[in-house]
């Protein structure tokens, strides 16, 4: 089987040379093509050196056309004014697109919703199959269980970190939310803190721990009488993201026309 | 809605008494018969006393077939020949039968299969549903992802336990290789000690700790490229198996003749 | 060895009981009195059927002098001003006096101080060696890292709570404060949620789970730069507690008149 | 304050380069050479290219002498002569040496014993200032709690580790041991696995975990009649073993002579 032709776009970004990093450590891909903005510092680099490795003669370009010449796949982690250029033309192409970019208005989910329709696009604002794995269980045991299990989220995070509870843990709660058939907005309890009551019958716990350099850990707890279910992801590195996306090129590859989440890459959107 | 009545077979042991203060404690179920065998030193007496609790009237007999009368449900701690003979009697009378009993031939097997297409038969060799959910997790986890994530299964229990791996860890061994499509017999690691080499790619490892007065903790690890995925279960007491035997009752009650397992009952058997 | 001699004040109360439940499973010592208010309800009756147990003969009394005839020493939960009498009372006959009765005003403290002038006195609002060794770990650890490790506390405790952090948690944040030499009142981060910033160099966080059963979970985490220490302690049931006051009560007989904490029942006193 | 002067011996192995990247991100460090031995490739090169750094000016070199000029201390991970012949000449040039370097003989022991009657040296086979803190805990721990509580240590390691336990894990058994007083040798209980009856009273039990990246975790549990207390160690990357020498290396700088261990450096060593 010949390997998995990429383009990354958005290549000079963090999340870009993580990409061009992953792609080189991987087996069955190649990197054909690496695309920023025209204002980029970083056009005419070679995309090897610009992600810390040899040069691998992939130029970055922002002609996006003679780039996406011969490319399977095109691993989107740019922004959404471009993405959705972007998307637009992999439509035309009949490319595979995979988007982690994020801060989509609902006009350009309308507009990749429609390209969509020519072509195979996955899209996900968190791109770990971990993260992605958890949410589908945590959904379905919330599914399961009943009230008598109350559901409380806890993460921790590096020292850094500015907001709490974390994207992901909220994400996590939304699944929990889902699976029980109860709004997030009306069930939280967050920041416990001072005399609060007895838990409420229903309520979705949340608790942020910070500290360290601690990459990401997050933790679903089901506790009910006598007994608890824990599910929990932890993070070691960022390289999960690049590799989860790169999971969904080759996942995309052929596939039909539609509009995908990360659930339906691995295999969990009966879940 | 009237109460569900229940008959206790078993009901001078441990599983027996301990579910007869369960019934006690749980809103909508009355206890309406209580069976030991007919050399039991429990006949007799008042079952509520037995155990431990206020007098409620219901005498222990081995006499079955005055006990069944009015019965919905009988739920089955006793003996596999017990079991076996008690099994045929409820598929005449068509009650639903709930067994926990364990240790039965393959000739016990089949004689129950054949009650089973009379009446409603719910089996498990674990009640807990905590435990039912997390195998069936652990075999959908494992067959999500690939032999890249090495399948860990640690355990820890009392220390008068005298076997290891715990019979719940092999239970989740057996769901990991399921879900992965291998042998277990021919894919577990267990007993790590001395210079073992790398990890067997592929392998399903087990790790056994004993310690104080630990009532029963399982944690299954999936361990990837720089992510972990841990779905864990921990018991608090022994009323967990009581609680999920008589979730189970309440299910069985009024459903189609078959022989059904706890995966049934939690909704999971299309994991 | 002859048992030591042992009378509950307070026997009527939930503590109190399960003392007495205590000292029927231990070894070495034996109930000698059993102490209530002029007003209880369980004047006159026999304190183990009262604890659930068998009869053992010890009758509940109001009349502190004869109780007290040939005891070596009195466990105390029973209130902030029986304990302060009684207290004077022992100190008198040289009786050791382990009190683990919460609530003292300063002067109720002062008068405690005096009485231990006399006769060994243990005191602790949590009797508990897990809790207490956990204290003196966290003070010690917490004085041995330096800032470029954070500190934070999560707690887990049944779905009945009312007040977050637990006490106990609080109990560990003075710890940690003492040891870094610190104001805990100044330095805690509680109740994060939002957009926070940067955690704060030297912050002691808070974070509570509430869910379930669980009796009570306690994790101090020192996060520093790629590494983490984690202490924890975990209950799985109240009757610690009793324990750890009969080690106490164990401890003070014999021993110089002096107010000694759990720590130094432990040995601990010197971290 | 002026920056300490450091030099590093085995500059050019794994260690040695991940010491060249921690002095660079650490305050008040300096490289002011790199010793390898005489027939390393490495010699001329400069120190930080080859730690994938910008140029420093520092030259690999094998010749001791001048490379020492002006150095405080020398942080060595080189080999076990090497490390001999270098703890003579820095003995004679009181110059403090902190020593990484493991499989020493006897001989090798006695001889830098004798240096370090001349300068302070620093010696350790695991330099991490986490784990020599989780050692020196858990050797306090066991000597406090008595043989109700057992000792089980676990660990988890990479997919690649050949040995089972760890070094550490040993490490922390016999900080266990020697806390209670006994002999690792004939108390341990490892790998666990088929009918092993009851837990002997007394014993250490280990179990190790292999998978994934997990760089290493380790964790002493002390569980006890209804209650445990669990101390771990969680290691991100491997960089924490070269800041735990360079804060060796800050500590010993100006010592009286003397043969240190990492506990005096953590002033552990009275525990």
């Amino acid at each position: 089987m010949s390997d998995l032709r990429i383009v990354i776009a958005g290549a000079g970004g963090r999340m870009g040379r993580t990409l061009i990093k992953a792609i080189s450590e991987a087996g069955g891909l190649v990197l054909v093509g690496a695309l920023e903005h025209s204002g980029s510092a970083h056009l005419g680099e070679d995309a090897g050196l610009m992600a810390g490795l040899r040069a691998d003669g992939v130029t970055v370009e922002s002609d996006v056309a003679p780039t996406l010449n011969g490319a399977d796949v095109v691993v989107d982690f740019s922004s959404p004014g471009a993405s959705v250029r972007l998307a637009e033309r992999l439509a035309e192409a009949g490319i595979a697109h995979v988007i982690g970019t994020t801060g989509f208005s609902h006009a350009d989910n309308a507009a990749i919703a429609a390209a969509a329709r020519r072509t195979p696009v996955v899209k996900s604002g968190n791109m770990s199959l971990g993260v992605n794995l958890l949410a589908a269980l945590t959904r379905r045991v919330a599914a399961t269980l009943d009230e008598s299990f109350d559901i409380e989220i806890v993460e921790m995070h590096h020292n850094k970190k500015v907001d709490a509870p974390s994207g992901t843990a909220l994400l996590l709660g939304e699944a929990a939310a889902q699976g029980r058939g109860c709004e997030l907005s009306t069930s939280s309890e967050r920041g416990r803190d001072g005399v609060t009551g007895a838990r409420k019958p229903g309520a979705i716990g949340f608790a942020s721990l910070r500290g360290g350099s601690v990459v990401g850990e997050h933790m679903v707890i089901f506790a009910g009488p006598s007994e608890r279910i824990e599910l929990a992801h932890k993070a070691e590195d960022r390289m999960i993201f690049a590799r989860g996306a790169l999971a969904a090129a080759r996942w995309a590859k052929g596939r039909e026309p539609g509009l995908y989440s990360m659930a339906d890459v691995l295999g969990l959107s009966d879940f």
